[in-house]
């Protein structure tokens, strides 16, 4: 079952491999110039933060339908361990086992392939069990910085939460630039808000994984136009899942990661940062958000906060 | 074996409990204020960004001394795995098993007691090997963004890292805080650079890891009469070791996160940062260091950045 | 909420401690001499090997109501590994994280403790989260072989599982020793069939693991009585659950573990055991079931298997 | 780099490909029948248990040389946990997170491949890091015990361990087999003793895994000639290490897993057997070494026993 022919033309327009020289492994993160960083920095106003991730937990948002992503396994290998003698101090320490895309993460680029290859042209087998991404790991991407761009589409739509079979679509984007009053800009990482996660946040893992409405095929264009570093928002798919064409499966995914070169976010929590947005009245801000450097990772958790 | 009066009178003068209340588990976190936060960005000049952590990886810091202490195992779940039949769309997923604290970390608070007690006075043994911490897990923190400070003690002293048994003493901080022309405020984050992570850098682990320069038990005074946030450094042990007064382990240790509540960083590494500060000659800038939001969490590895 | 009255009475007539002196970690496994081996291997007839084991998978029995005990996740290292360069022999290698207790398993001695204690008067506290089990650790058991004896209870009554909440009498132990015709021995190993892991191997874990038939609080004494060295079933909760005494939470565990220093074993098919004890009509065998000698280990897997 | 011709030739002469069907999984393992087993209890004599499994511990026999065959972390998820409230029976409770061959292990027929192809003549590609061995997993295995003779080639050379430098030859086989009185049989696992583990009981485990003696690239033959069922020794790497031949890398694993499809055990501790069967002047025995059932399993841990 090969990929059809619409694909392969979406593809090809929004193609940036050689962009950034052959070598490159960062993709559209190149964007993020020091002159953006400083535009971001000059969006706060009040210094006020919002952090972006959901808690980290065994009780997490992975039903065990992806496998091998197991939600964290977190145990103490010491609990007030007094190591130099009785009464000295004491000491806890502890331990992880999780997917690296278990809870809020960034996907990296090495996540996905399609039709044998990974962004630039790499060859998607130079993924190995024992030596990982040995092009595009999650170390590489260093620091992501920018400036943020909240488009609450489920606001602009007069919703908490958009259906699950609703695909974003490009004028719900434009909508939701239009409410923010922002126009996005080369270099922005784009929040996009559908309130999926209230799901999750509810207590129904079930109902948050599926259906869930997400990005449409139709928008990577639109980010690719306007030069988005990054885009992230409140789902476990990303896109639109069960998908819009039949038996083409993930190919936002394919069009960001392995065409375009650009990480996106997945099980982001937007729904403080969609409060304090609209207090604010704005939309745009200082948005760090640091892979955690697993070498050779084709994901990392991420920790992400909104500084307005 | 009890701890020496000298550091009951020092703990005393330095205790914090009850500060920010009764039901406190972030102690001097509470001291970022949001205007702590709009000064701190005010720093920005450049937009130039310095990642301060070091790579995860099999390989990594850990020498095994730390009992489950260990370097990050990491392994992949799916390799172009073709989920949706043979041509469609490949993903690739990993796992992670690894100490919280095995690589560019926060120490969080209920990382060490003593006396029986945590920050502000929670029981030691609230935290439990099925529970985690019940008090002051890392999750709590939230966020952690604000000015931070390179104290430069190597550079201030004209060497490029600290000998073994070099303890920083607060003279060294003034001098560091001299040759930075800064002055360290409340809610600042202080990076002490001692260089000694250049030994992990040049692949020596053993030799980074013992013996290690590091803070001085008469530095936490220091930090507390400026109501610093948050300090970190560049070594293993975050202060000299072995220690400077016999039988008296891990004095530092105790008295930021126990009396104090102030969380510390180790294994930070500031080489670029020194270069980056030197060569702009400003050591204040804005420093975005996530706590990864583990439920109970005594520690959290960190991908800190600092935006100058 | 202490233990009740009827339970220290009955603690007290079963208890073991200090019978094998007060060194001893290993209880009940004393009882296994050389003779008894020696016995048990004249039970083989005919060389027909019977496993007693589950699959290890990540879609394994526990469904995570039991904290921590995680079904394994095995994931592959490498994947035809050139280790020696192109066109060498390759290697494939694999690693697992999971609970010792997560499928067919053996509990060790101190798996449990009540009232402070655990077997032999050793203290609870003895078990620390980076010591793990100082005393009675599934190591020091070293060897499981001996005589096996089905008790197939649900044979015995006509049924191929006992209901849900039937507890397992020393009346129905009688009865499927006389359908066995078998005396049960000091040292011997008692297999008592439920039929309830049908339920699992059927996909339904949760009526698999709750409620559960198992065995009554009367059957310890059953089992002291004929000096067993060790009892296994095949059901997740090994007694029945919930339990038969309002508030009195596993006490054949505390019975079995604590007072008798007996190990049991929990999660054992025994659907092929039986099917071939009713063929041969012989329901003594040579059973071997190995502990994996995880230092200071509460439980273990295990992969008994019966020879006919 | 291919394989030699003389590595082929060999290969042809040993093969086993299609022997017990084009389905077969378990190689080797065809040979143990009944009888075999009828055969091997009734080596059984004194009922004396020799235990041949190294303690699994984080202190353990891997050095991190082998990629991700990480020693076994052992930590507690649950330490005399009231799960029912305070005053009741309490459970501890553990995970261990270990490379499947990190310990006393089998290696199963998927461990390796050659030429693009496992035994009977499965494609190697058939191993993935999400489905892990589609093809001869460690499950499929079920159970081995059989008779098992103790070859104690150290002994017959009179030496308490082998040099680094000596490759194990079929003469050395000769010679063990005769002071052992015995005559190796179809369906036997043959336990080859080196003496080499004393380095690692003697704490160096860098002595221990390199160089290392062991099987020469002549004794496949051997044991193919005789029909074994399994071959098991008391070394890291199985065969002589470095190899005889210069670049032909792990030529004993691919003939005796690709070519014979017969596994091979490693880290077994042959000490307290050898002295057992000199006390006893026997040297065959009943061996019992399970393989645990881990579903696509390259490699188990086991903990044999040995019942003379």
């Amino acid at each position: 079952m090969a990929l059809p022919a619409e694909f392969h033309e979406l593809a090809k327009r929004l193609n940036n491999w050689g962009r950034w020289g052959e070598a490159d492994e960062i993709g559209t993160l190149n964007l993020i110039t020091d002159d953006v960083v400083r535009a971001a920095v000059a969006t706060v106003a009040s210094g006020r933060r919002v952090p972006l991730a959901v808690p980290l937990q065994h009780d997490g948002i992975q039903t065990g339908v992806i496998p091998g992503r197991v939600n964290p396994l977190h145990t103490m290998v010491a609990v007030n361990m007094e190591m130099f003698g009785p009464g000295t101090v004491a000491t806890s320490d502890d331990v992880v086992t999780m997917g690296l895309q278990a809870g809020t993460h960034w996907d990296g680029l090495a996540h996905v392939s399609h039709s044998g290859k990974l962004y630039n042209g790499r060859p998607a087998d130079s993924i190995t069990a024992h030596g990982r991404a040995a092009f595009h790991g999650v170390e590489k991407a260093g620091h992501i910085v920018s400036r943020g761009v909240l488009l609450d589409v489920a606001r602009a739509r007069g919703v908490s939460r958009l259906d699950g079979d609703h695909a974003v679509s490009p004028e719900d984007l434009e909508a939701a630039a239009e409410l923010a009053g922002v126009t996005v800009r080369p270099g922005d990482i784009v929040l996009v808000r559908t309130g999926q996660i209230q799901r999750y946040l509810a207590g129904d893992k079930q109902a948050y994984a599926y259906p869930s409405p997400g990005l449409s095929i139709r928008t990577p264009e639109w980010f690719h136009t306007r030069d988005v570093a990054a885009v992230a928002n409140d789902t476990l798919t990303f896109e639109i899942f069960p998908p819009e064409i039949e038996d083409l499966w993930m190919p936002v995914h394919a069009l960001h990661l392995v065409e375009m070169g650009m990480p996106q976010g997945q099980n982001w929590n937007l729904e403080g940062l969609s409060e304090a947005c609209a207090e604010a009245r704005r939309y745009a801000f200082l948005l760090a958000a640091m892979p955690e450097p697993f070498v050779g990772g084709t994901g990392t958790p991420v920790a992400p906060v909104a500084i307005l």
